[in-house]
């Protein structure tokens, strides 16, 4: 169940994604809440609503049917929970019970551009979790779950069910499932190119010819790899 | 198709939703963008996403699937278009062509959190278009439909389809579908009271007792109120 | 109970007020609401604060001492009701009952930095109406009155109870009750110069060394003001 | 001095230099400020700043070099006074003298993302005059002028000294200098597509199909268009 | 002078609260400036307004009155210093001068929506200082003292002098002085059901029946609870 | 190529700047990025506006005098690269491989009121980085260099080539070049004082008398620091 972009940092994912086309992959203000950085998962979502009275007691009277409450208790094996919480900062939509679900049920991560609460306990939990803020005050003040699994956007940026989420030290960065295997072969090919001109500009090459490469830089480029394999 | 609450103020619909616990019934800062204000009908949503290539690549193979072309193409008598623009402020969400569709189908409308565009052929159409601004911005620099008649949020308002949308000088309400009668019989009365109270006011009338009435105001007014019928 | 600021335009206003180290005089975002425009009279104020459950029930066991109504309840002549609505665009402050009985009291506007409802009430009112802008939810949505007649900020300009409050086309402008001699001895002689330049400008002189004017124009106009007595 | 877009609607404007590739050409949230909106003119440009002691006294000591003063009172007949206010809303960039300086030295009109004050006297003025907002705060109070005639943005878009500034009821389009002949020959072509497409809408004729335009319906539209000739 | 709720988790509070109506108790955006994270304590509040020359000269002239200084100067112990700063971003509160008052005169903590100063200072006091943000701009840039122990809001929250304050890793919660009581019960017998879902969580269950409990879990809890005493 | 500021706490300069007359001299919401914290150089500055075709083109085709390019390649010893990205949070003005190329040129930090991406590789860097977020989206998606060594503002604070900027824990101020000196001897001075007052408040003294000093606590003041020569 893991990805083929597990452990490649979302710098190297978001400026391979831009060359092909997908200038916003990139969470605008979603950072890293606990001490727990990387993770790589596939995309389980919720869309929510501001609370209206007639929803919000249709959800209460069957649980088991309540979009906020599905996406959380029924979550597979490396999957990702990503929360659009439309910006919302004076409300959670979790807190370190819900959040030890996703984590007992083989979730990898939870994300949102909403809060969570119960900082202490989230600590505890050892999981990653990104988010715009902290709030103690609970989902049901601010939020109504409306859908399960339907296309959303989180930190100003489009997710699907099913694409690859991975979040580092940086942010979070969303990949179209198709999109994979390509990404994952570029990341490997730029990642390896910054290595050789960061120690370029170490020895004090000017960034002109150096980055990005010239033709000469570029043969260079590929002697060094070459000889690193 | 008109609804029981054509040509009921905004105000006395809020006032009254909020008594009924839909205290977030009225759109914040959707103005009229045209000098027709005045429209009633019944809610026609389209939720938006921001661009995304492959969801626009997608769009673009098939027009006729397109959700934004959906919305605005297949109008029936007596329906409000209503937008979801996630507040976005610098793109427009349709112009006068577009809005010129909605019109010749039949439609009440137009209603959105976002903007619209070509606001000299706006104003010439003669109808009903209510935004947060004015932008001429295409809608796809911003936005991707992403579906048709699913439940939105529009100017923090939970919009389902076939609510009730009304619109007047103030800005626009909704009314979830179910509480029309009930809505419509309260407002009745409290724009009665509001009358009889708007007399005594001019008459030079205190607040206190008279608004809200207590007990001697309120005989006085059931008096006044079956004088007039 | 007129004020000798009466009809003086909020522009000459402030400029003298900032010639006077009062740099932040004029509301931001206070535009009029209604068509009626001109309006002078001195600050009674309320301030607001968001709701909270005891406050709320205690101004509701007593709505005599509920400092939202009484400040609209007992306005005097002369007197403009200042309503601090910290920046809230999705409450109003009142609707047209209640501006009625401040118009029906003598009073000679309403200015708030939060939103006014009921606007084709208020429309009809035919008073001057000064709002951040329009929305239909209630009061209670989103404030309680918590004192009347304190030290206020409104639009992001001090305002002291019996301050001289002036509004016109620009908006408002806010003058220490202490200035207001200074203050419109001083505008009459700015709106002075202000004319004469006018004319000299729309005879193709430049700005530079008609405004601000040099000595050379400075006597020209002491002659042409001399003249005109 | 006039040129090939007066008179073009903005939003035509705007659509077709999105076609040419540049999508940020209308001004975020500028709006017409008087009530005469038609202009077209070639940018004359100001860079401003926060104000800063050592900047603001050496402006001071000589007036003739104060960018500020530089801008608007050595403007050119056919130009626009276009000045980057950094999106301040609560302090002028001009008042009714310094923009009748513009009006009476052969200028088209002023463009801000700033605010300008004296409203009434802008108003009797019969100027065209587009701000985000009307603020009786004078100019040193947040702004110090830095530069005349370099690159700026304003309301989001990019002026260069020189481009073609257009404004209309919907607000500000920046054409750049090198683009007029195309975008204003692009422009024709669209008006007289979109007057047809608006014939057949009112006809009752779907979207789809029509708008945009399928092949049958661009060879209709050339035969109407043709026949107009 | 301690409180019942020293040691409890805002996040228990804040939860509680909400069950009592109380839904907007915990301050948005406030978060913890130094590493010192728990405090409980009383408010004792202090109310600003944007500067104004009159009142500046006023709160100059005698110190001893100016309430910036005598909230800060005389606090008792067990007090929490709560300030009103309107938001402000871009000016403190205080600095590692007038906290170390604070501290030494037997204060728990310091809580503002505003800014704090002298990072480095107050990093080494070893005190809770809890904030929007960190700016070196002194208090008089932006803010004048208006009143001490005045009802205020901060951070969103209404905060009565007298008022319980807690805080933690998550933020700062107000606790109404008459809930003190109620809210310390009903947060241990919370804390104790959290600890016994969190382990039954652990063992895979779900949220379903869960949490929150149904009845036979309820019953389960309640065997646990004894079982323990 | 050191300046008189190393080491001084951009608290005191701030305290110091603002007796002098510059209020306005500590960035908003600029924060140190990596945890390298203290810098202190000249400012060597980039201009930036929002991309436009034509400039980009240029830019891309003469990559030697792209001004992005030319501010980070050909920094001197002692300079601190600041960037104006006119605040904005969802792209970043460079990540690891250009800021490496400004420490390995001798540069003494980067400080941007925009973003920086790339965060593992510049926490590795150990080099003084201060910004007002982290995003992954690179330069061009929403910047294009306009001009080197031009006045420019960043975090509300104007800086002009060659001020002195300096930065701690605290964030980022910039002291106009020709009051280094000044400012060095009055930080000297106030930091003295500080030192001296936070004893005396360690003894319990009041803030009233001792800070800011009476007479008699200056005298004591004069004494203490003549006894530590």
């Amino acid at each position: 169940m893991s990805t083929l972009l597990d452990g490649v940092a979302t710098g190297s994912i978001a400026y391979v994604l831009n060359t092909l086309g997908y200038s916003s992959c990139f969470m605008t203000g979603v950072r890293p809440v606990t001490s727990v950085y990387r993770f790589a998962g596939r995309a389980r979502t919720l869309r929510t609503l501001p609370p209206r009275a007639d929803i919000v007691e249709q959800n209460r009277q069957d649980r088991s049917k309540d979009p906020h409450r599905v996406v959380l208790d029924h979550v597979s094996e490396g999957e990702v929970v990503v929360i659009d919480a439309r910006g919302v900062l004076d409300a959670a939509v979790c807190g370190d019970l819900l959040a030890a679900r996703v984590k007992f049920s083989g979730g990898q991560g939870i994300v949102t551009d909403g809060c969570v609460r119960d900082l202490p306990g989230l600590m505890k939990l050892d999981f990653p979790i990104y988010a715009r803020g902290v709030h103690a005050s609970v989902f049901g003040n601010r939020h109504v779950g409306i859908g399960v699994n339907e296309p959303i956007a989180c930190g100003g940026v489009v997710v699907l069910p099913g694409d690859v989420v991975v979040g580092d030290e940086e942010g979070v960065v969303v990949v179209p499932a198709q999109l994979e295997e390509t990404v994952a072969a570029l990341c490997q090919e730029q990642d390896e190119l910054d290595t050789f001109v960061m120690e370029k500009l170490e020895q004090g090459r000017p960034l002109q010819g150096t980055y990005p490469p010239d033709t000469q830089t570029r043969n260079e480029f590929e002697r060094w790899r070459s000889s690193r394999r």
